[in-house]
Formats: C-alpha cells, structure tokens, sequence
C-alpha cells in the first residue's frame, strides 16, 4: 500500500501568518484564529472588514509573509518526510499568501483556497478550494488507493484527522484536544516522526 | 478554481529507465515500454520473467538508476511549473526506483507503484497503486475541487490526458498520435510550457 501524509500548514510548518499580521500591524483582531473561532467563514469575513477599515491591502499580507520563516526545524523535518514518502499539505491559507513560504519549505505540494483582490488589491472576498476541503482530500487520496496520515493543530484539522487512515495533532491548544480526546497529541517534530516512521514501516 | 497539473515522469521528466537499463545490460527485451506493449501487466511480467533468467536483483536496476539524469532542461521546466501551481507526478514506475529521480528533480510529489521483492533481492512481481492509477487520479482531484491539466508520452497516459480538463501528448511515438488525434503535441518544453501557462491565466 502507498502512503501520502497529509499536513496542515500555519502552525505545524510555519507560524500562523494572521498572529504575524497582528504583531507587525498592532491590531489585535487579526490575532484571531480558527484555533479561537472554529467557523472559517465568520472568521474571514471578519478579517477582510478588518482589513478594509484599516485600509490594508493584500500587498501589506505579502510583505509580512515574505519577511516570515519555517517554524524551527520545519524544513528538515519536512525533507526528511519527502524523502521516505509523498507529502501532500492541506491549508486553509491561500495561494496568494504560500508563495513564498513553499519556497523555503523547497516547494512541497499544497492544495489551499484563494482570495478574490479587487482593481486596487484590496482583498474582496475568499474562495474555498471546497467546502470540508481537508476531510474530502484524504476521501480523495483513498479513492486513488494511498493511505493517508496526517498532521494539524487546529479545528480545521479535525476532520482530516478523523478520516486519515492515522491522525495526529501537532502542538495544540488544550480546549482542542479535551473536545478530541480519541486524537494523540505530538508536542514536536520528533514525536511526530517517530510516529510516522512506525506507520510507514508497517508492512502494506 | 485551483489547478493541479499531473505529468508523466519516464519520457517526459526522466529517460525511460527500462530503456537505460537495456543499454547498460545490453539485453535488447529490456527496451520494450508501454510504447510498443500497451498491456502494462503483460509487459511488466515479461521484464521480471527476464530479470530471473538473467540473474538480475532489484540492486542492479537502482545502480542503473542512481547514475541517469533528469531530460535537458526537466528539471528548470517543472521548478518554473512549481512556482506557478502544484504539480504531482503519475507515474507507472515504482517507489523502488523513483527516489533518486525525485532528489534530483527537487522532491517533486510523484504517485507510482511498488515492487515486490523478495528475500535475495530478486524482483518477485509488482503492486499497482490502482488499476486505471492515472485516470483515477485525475477524477481524484477533480473530487477536490481542482481543474486538472496534464502531460504524457505514451498509452498509460491516454486515460489521465483525456479525463483532465486539457491534456497534451509529450513527445510521443507517431503511432500513438495517429490513434488518439483529438490530444494535441507539444514537441518540447517550451511549447508544453506555453501551453499551461495559457490555461493557467485563464480567470478561474
């Protein structure tokens, strides 16, 4: 049997870039994430009012992820990841924000939404690659006969993680895993490794 | 939309490894390739049969193998392509054999098959990810909400070609190009990359 792991991205690749947002623009609001507010839709909404009241353009997104690295370790332990099996990452970022963050994680695979920028970069609106996007990936990557484990942090995560053949969170809050207790908790990347590496010695 | 963009690896990315094989072994059967035998199960046991008879191990293919090269300018062509979407190789060869390849094409994400190998290092027989790999594939991501585009040589790419909202044959055998008229041939990077790059800037 083929494997694909399947992993979140802002919290377990690299850090949450709306909590990178906040700090460089100093309002507070953008420190909200669907770690704190599970439905994606009100939460967006709400960072593009944010955005337009303050006049913020999608360019201003871009020069803050620009200047923003992998988590510690990230790269390596993503390469090393690349290297034993096919690595696919599911994020409800968006394509205009990944760019340069795949570029110094060495251009892994990700399947993430888009934003809609109006004439003069405003962002407008979003767009979901799907809705459950994450859960129906791993539904996608049985139907082309992978198993399919996994890695996230957040509410987002959830159903993926619950779908995935084995499903792990990475670092989360505590209310997340007292509502998930059937889901294990790795604390860093070599616990998350090590539980990889036993998957994908397992005999197909 | 989002767009995944499916290529063949043997033929469009890599020399065809059976190919290189037949050259360095210097035993001729080792050439044929779905090209000329469209029956991949026919063909596939046929090689095994002739790696027993000559005492070949899985070993002496990935020596073969470790010392072949990416196609001139593979490599340059699918970093631009990865800059631009997301690409996931479909290939019919094996996770045995695909590793060396991928480093040095970047750790691209490639979906393939694996050997079966036995105890002496003796290819046994073969485990296809699915029947019809390519073509469920592409109904895969096409269940994920993408638009799927996608590049082939030979008659195990037909299936992925046609499901894919646009497909082009990659420097194909003229016998493959007479039977399947309605895919359009691009003869080399530059026209297969003009070619994406015209459907990627279509207004999703």
């Amino acid at each position: 049997m083929l494997n694909v792991i399947t992993l979140d991205l802002e919290g377990v690749l690299v850090p949450e870039i709306w909590i990178e947002f906040s700090k460089i623009t100093g309002i507070a609001d953008f420190r909200l994430t669907t770690r704190e507010v599970p439905d994606y839709d009100v939460l967006m909404k709400k960072r593009i009012e944010l955005l337009a009241q303050h006049g913020l353009m999608l360019s201003d997104i871009q020069d803050v992820i620009r200047r923003m690295e992998p988590m510690n370790g990230a790269k390596e332990f993503l390469d090393r990841l690349r290297r034993q099996t096919q690595v696919v990452i599911l994020s409800d970022t968006f394509t205009q924000f990944a760019g340069p963050l795949m570029e110094k994680l060495g251009l892994p695979t990700i399947f993430c939404n888009t934003l809609e920028v109006g004439p003069k970069g405003q962002v407008t609106g979003y767009r979901l690659r799907q809705k459950d996007g994450k859960k129906l990936a791993v539904q996608a990557f049985h139907s082309m006969g992978l198993k399919v484990f996994a890695s996230g942090d957040s509410y987002n995560d959830t159903g993926m993680l619950l779908e995935a053949d084995a499903g792990f969170f990475f670092c989360p809050p505590e209310s997340i895993t007292l509502q998930f207790p059937q889901i294990p908790v790795k604390r860093n990347y070599t616990e998350l490794t090590e539980s990889f590496d036993a998957l994908l010695s397992e005999r197909f």
